[in-house]
């Protein structure tokens, strides 16, 4: 899972990103005031795992999950957000543990630019054995991701006081952890083994659409007591929607500008990520074309010529062309679906907004 | 944490842990067959790390938790128990989440006799290299973790009507888990340095009491609508009770019957485990039966003889005196607060039960 940029630009005054940013980082601020001291009743050496999930949880993040809570909630209750601020946090402590776990799974020593729990804990037992050294980090993360995914459904359940409501919520956030967990083994295993049964859309709905799009507006929508068929297309909205963002994505780590996107666009052919495009690719493109493609992708010691020759591939086999074509299929269905959901102009604007920040976007 | 059987004799019919055992067990089978076709959707990749876990959930555990968790709600409510099922079962998913994460941590790959999700995914993964085989194995049990324990808290949420109760059931649920957290990194870290500040009875109290003494009876008497003086001395009652136990368990470790026990008696004095027996030899032994004792403590090839050795020693020290008198004074300050519960006297028989179990027993 990796943050992104590209919501940056939803910005209508009291909606935008920035101000919620603000407001979710000012809470979790406080959350971790309050528990600080009672992880150094358990020990000082409790209360230091504890600040290095506040140092993480406060080195980056867009809060872009609590951004949909709040705009779900705000569109079917159009009342003070205040009261589902804990829905909202609990988002994003939930993303924050999702995220240590993730990060422990792909070997990563780093987020958001500084060192992530494994990091930390890295330096904290530098005296250790390199083998050992990793292994007790790690489990300092493991740990540590275990205690914020428990108090993300603790701070859930004090975000409303209709039964049926938080109940519903519970459930969508829930159901957003298992989708992620699915989409996540299968994205590993893939990369361990080809799987026959897992297609990009499939990884795609489950680990973008579900976890990142759905299950944030439904819990704001829930919250606000959203009727079952708007819940419904807000659904339909949320997964066409976060399935065009995640086709977005792996064409602009293809082809977008490095310098925009802030990454190379040449890992995804040298790794050989199976995405959507190399799908494409290989259902439609010329053998002569698969078999020079082939020759290169997934290569280790890929040069830069070489991946522009993948590149001219994709585009001249007419993969680029499909995808860009099944980008603009999901986001008409996304906007078909939100034009069933019975909501005010204002708000009606600015989930249309989303569709085109998430499937326009050049980073 | 380690499962013991030490609970069985609890027996008064309908109270039975093996009547308890047989309705989770029950009820664990639905919520799988329930789940299995769900994670199918995503993969059948997915439905296979599902019915691994179904598999270790179903292939041991006492249900000690569920049964702390009715107990406690029928000595409040009187009522029937079928209602809060969801909880009793909740404690029993977290407490295998749990579990699942600390074989990670303590590098086992087995449980309950069989391969724990580790140890099936390592067979899973034996086409890899070691290294990537254990790190895949691994990955797929925090992943499996994180679903159980987010589901523990869904479930949790379904079991009652009252919101009050069962946020306060969902705060007593998050904080069991918060210090069980605690206390394993404490014991973690204090294996790989010592740590000044803490001492065995705190271990004993977040890693044992809180755990699977405090959590479980809370969770049972918030949903039945206890009171908050009763709730209170029930704290209090399950904190003295679970720091008994561990002591007991610690006394059992060093002098138990093997045969009774099912497990070696020298392998706390041969892995160095700082219990409080060992805090108390420390405190009262004289400075030659110390120089004595620690040329042999802690070492890998201690024999039979030596390991004899070194019981005669906390023996003779009055060590072993001081921490029965400790289980004595423990068992006291349960029994003081149980007697300040206004319950009926079925149900004070029950605890009081409880207390001798926990403390009197030879395994």
């Amino acid at each position: 899972m990796s943050e992104d940029n590209s919501y940056q630009r939803v910005a209508t005054d009291n909606y935008s990103l920035s101000a919620t940013k603000q407001q979710v980082d000012d809470y979790i601020k406080r959350y971790f005031q309050g528990q600080l001291p009672l992880a150094r009743q358990v020990s000082v050496r409790y209360e230091n795992l504890w600040k290095s999930a506040e140092t993480l949880a406060l080195a980056g993040g867009k809060r872009i999950r609590p951004y949909m809570v709040l705009l779900a909630y705000r569109a079917f209750a159009n009342d003070d957000i205040s009261r589902i601020m804990p829905a909202a946090v609990a988002s994003e402590l939930k993303h924050l543990a999702m995220l240590v776990h993730d990060d422990i799974i792909d070997r990563d020593d780093t987020r958001y630019g500084i060192a992530n729990i494994t990091g930390q804990y890295l330096m904290e037992y530098s005296y250790l054995e390199s083998d050992d050294q990793r292994h007790f980090a790690n489990s300092a993360a493991v740990l540590m991701g275990d205690a914020l995914l428990s108090e993300s459904f603790r701070l859930l359940s004090t975000a409303s006081d209709d039964l049926d409501r938080l109940r519903q919520a519970q459930a969508a956030f829930s159901t957003a952890i298992l989708h992620v967990i699915g989409g996540e083994l299968i994205d590993t295993e893939s990369s361990i083994r080809p799987i026959d049964d897992v297609h990009a859309i499939t990884v795609a709905r489950y680990k973008t659409a579900s976890y990142s799009f759905i299950g944030p507006l439904k819990v704001g929508a829930h919250l606000a007591g959203a009727q079952p068929d708007a819940i419904a297309h807000l659904e339909d909205y949320a997964d066409s929607l976060g399935i065009a963002f995640q086709l977005r994505d792996d064409l602009l780590g293809t082809f977008g500008d490095s310098q925009t996107t802030g990454k190379s666009n040449d890992t995804d052919l040298r790794e050989g990520k199976r995405t959507f495009l190399i799908e494409k690719f290989d259902e439609i493109a010329h053998e002569t074309e698969k078999v020079e493609f082939y020759s290169l992708f997934a290569s280790q010691g890929l040069t830069a010529d070489q991946a522009s020759r993948l590149r001219q591939l994709l585009e001249s086999s007419g993969a680029v062309k499909k995808t860009e074509e099944a980008i603009g299929d999901y986001a008409a269905k996304a906007k078909l679906a939100l034009d069933r959901l019975h909501i005010d102009q204002t708000h009606h604007h600015e989930f249309a907004k989303l569709i085109s920040i998430c499937t326009d976007r050049q980073k």
